[in-house]
């Protein structure tokens, strides 16, 4: 049986998700797609809309045969690290190959420019520093080191998101020695951060969650742009928890959490330094909203993404110490949902696999799987009782959820 | 100019505490009124019903000429320390008496009972130890170890909160060798914890709180167990701020930092030791409301009163280190509120004080005023934008209230 691996958050699910998972499948003519999906605190430092049970279903009933939690210290990292952690999980799971969606969508291009990195490693390395030091963002950095150096025009475009992931999975497996294969898929549409609904039957996961926030949003209008098993999920979680999962539920808990710190505290958390730990603390005293918040830190350097990571271990009081940035391997796989499929797979691979598999956590005492359940407990502020205790035992007593 | 100390909370003010205050002044034959008084967070573990600006309107109001504030770290503490705090400050201000109310009424069975208690301090030590070890409170410890050790009755009984707190003055006055000459009125009122308003004109605070909670709330009926210019001044405050404070409000607060913690950190707060930290992390979880958390954790041996004062060190995270429990004596005066003959007193008292006089916070950078701006801060999150900010500049900003 030969596998297919996929990196996602479906955030939430829509048509280019589907289209997707669809053709990962078909092209790599594989028998089972796993599809590795960040918990409840995402990539961009956001907590997900919906849980992340709600979301594996979303994945098990659009095709998906295994999902597996990408764990807090890989989900909410910049792009190299979320690429190791997911490499390695699908590495462990044996995937015969790896299929993202890139702007781009040319594997040749990504496998080029990472010659061309190994070649110029060092003084790229040096001009990214500089780069940085003079307030570029890093993938900003990334870009102008690389145009610097590298005189034949680069075909990858790297300010584009979904082209930065890809070259980082690749490199993820390159640095892994994974005998995964590498699939890029051409992204369906207009662009990842537009907040406008597209007029095609693919838009972006930012305009949704943009629509579904609207106070005259008409149910109806999202069915063009995913399918409706999902929209039923997402209207019947809002039912169900009252509210879809926004920063400003947090904001009050981050504030509270801020003014009791110290700059020495706010130093021991993941990611805080070079001073931007006295530009929260200024800042926050202030701040009447999370979004104003924002506003009155992000700099040139200090990205909304960048500080909306820091905001999330600031959240959880994730410290430095806590987060081993060195390591580059996911010590365990936890089991999200499974179809038919899936389950025979991984009931193959599991007699030989080096690291746990987790099916249902009160099994098991495992210091990382402890990030994981402070992160389930965090988002579960957003509901009030009794619904959040009943969200919560979910977290500790589910088995994977079967399609 | 003769100044006689009181010792107070005013949550919130009432006739008990006219009568007190009057009697204080006169029966010590004074020209000016000290009161020290609690901040935002108070000797029960509990957040003031209202803030500390408010209190001291109501205390120069009703005839006080200087209100001080007792810090944080001496308000928020068992017996023995917030009467050490307290006292330090009054002799700091060079007070001739100290008086305070009391059950029992009879300054001579104070002065007995501490010549007792210094005697027999050995082995009564020992066995208030033995007592606690027994599972008992630190009060009834102490009632018992002394009525296993004297053969003769105590006049005083020692169950009775305002006995207690009245000989930690007397023992604090003699610890620090201050020439303060203690003095006690008689408290005319039926229970400290009562929580039915009384029949007379005097109530306990307990009532008078759980009245002001009841949405039957009729406020002319509170008009008979306090000045009328308390019941402008409280009315005032719910217009303004839109609520009294509860432990309620802080309770999400309270659960979402319990839930990002591990057993090693709440060790590090104030007052968490002999594994009660398990005990508070197990039960945070399914614990709806502040009440039932209390109820779900506390013992013999953990009262309520034990209890709260832990959570109000863990809602501020006040750490074991910053709280420096040797301490005994204040090291600085914070002015909250002066009458003239008060702004007289202190100008006088100001040239040989040997510790700073605080009017203003933003003109003073002293790590012990740090812990009760952030006391502020955290009491301020009752209350929502853009009131809180608001509220929140007096506490950098505001001079003395001045009467």
């Amino acid at each position: 049986m030969q596998a297919v691996g996929i990196i996602v958050e479906y955030n939430p699910f829509h048509n280019g998700h589907a289209y997707h998972l669809e053709q990962a499948k078909k092209q790599t003519e594989s028998d089972c797609v796993i599809a590795v999906m960040s918990g409840h605190f995402l990539q961009r430092g956001e907590p997900a809309l919906v849980s992340k049970w709600s979301r594996t279903k979303m994945a098990l009933d659009a095709g998906a045969d295994l999902v597996i939690e990408l764990p807090y210290s890989f989900s909410t990292q910049k792009a190299d690290t979320f690429a190791s952690g997911a490499v390695s999980i699908l590495d462990q799971l044996e995937v015969h190959s790896l299929c993202f969606g890139s702007e781009h969508g040319n594997i040749e291009s990504f496998l080029d420019i990472i010659k061309l990195l190994e070649i110029h490693e060092q003084e790229l390395s040096l001009q990214i520093q500089h780069e940085i030091k003079k307030g570029n963002s890093y993938p900003k950095a990334v870009s102008l080191a690389l145009s610097h150096i590298i005189s034949e025009p680069v075909a990858l475009n790297l300010t584009q998101p979904n082209n930065i992931l890809g070259l980082s999975y690749v490199k993820a497996i390159k640095k892994q020695l994974a005998s995964i294969k590498p699939h890029t898929i051409t992204r369906i549409q207009s662009h990842y951060h537009d907040e406008e609904l597209s007029s095609s039957s693919i838009t972006s996961a930012t305009s949704i969650r943009h629509a579904l926030f609207q106070s005259s949003l008409d149910v109806n209008e999202l069915a063009n742009y995913m399918p409706q098993h999902v929209l039923t999920s997402l209207m019947d979680y809002k039912k169900t928890f009252g509210t879809f999962h926004t920063w400003e539920h947090y904001f009050p808990f981050l504030k509270y959490r801020l003014m009791t710190m110290s700059p020495a505290s706010l130093q021991e958390i993941y990611e805080i330094e070079e001073g931007i730990e006295y530009r929260l603390l200024s800042s926050i005293k202030e701040a009447t909203s999370f979004e104003d918040f924002i506003n009155k830190v992000k700099t040139k350097r200090y990205t909304r993404t960048r500080l909306q990571r820091m905001c999330v271990h600031i959240l959880t009081d994730t410290s430095k110490e806590q987060m081993q940035p060195d390591q580059s391997s996911c010590s365990y796989i936890r089991l999200l949902g499974m179809s038919a499929i899936g389950r025979k797979y991984i009931n193959h691979i599991k007699k030989r696999s080096s690291v746990p598999i987790v099916s249902t956590v009160s099994q098991y005492k495992l210091e990382d799987l402890l990030i994981d359940v402070k992160a389930t407990d965090v988002y579960s502020l957003a509901l009030n009782e009794p619904i959040r205790s009943t969200f919560l035992k979910q977290e500790y007593t589910l088995p994977p959820i079967m399609k």
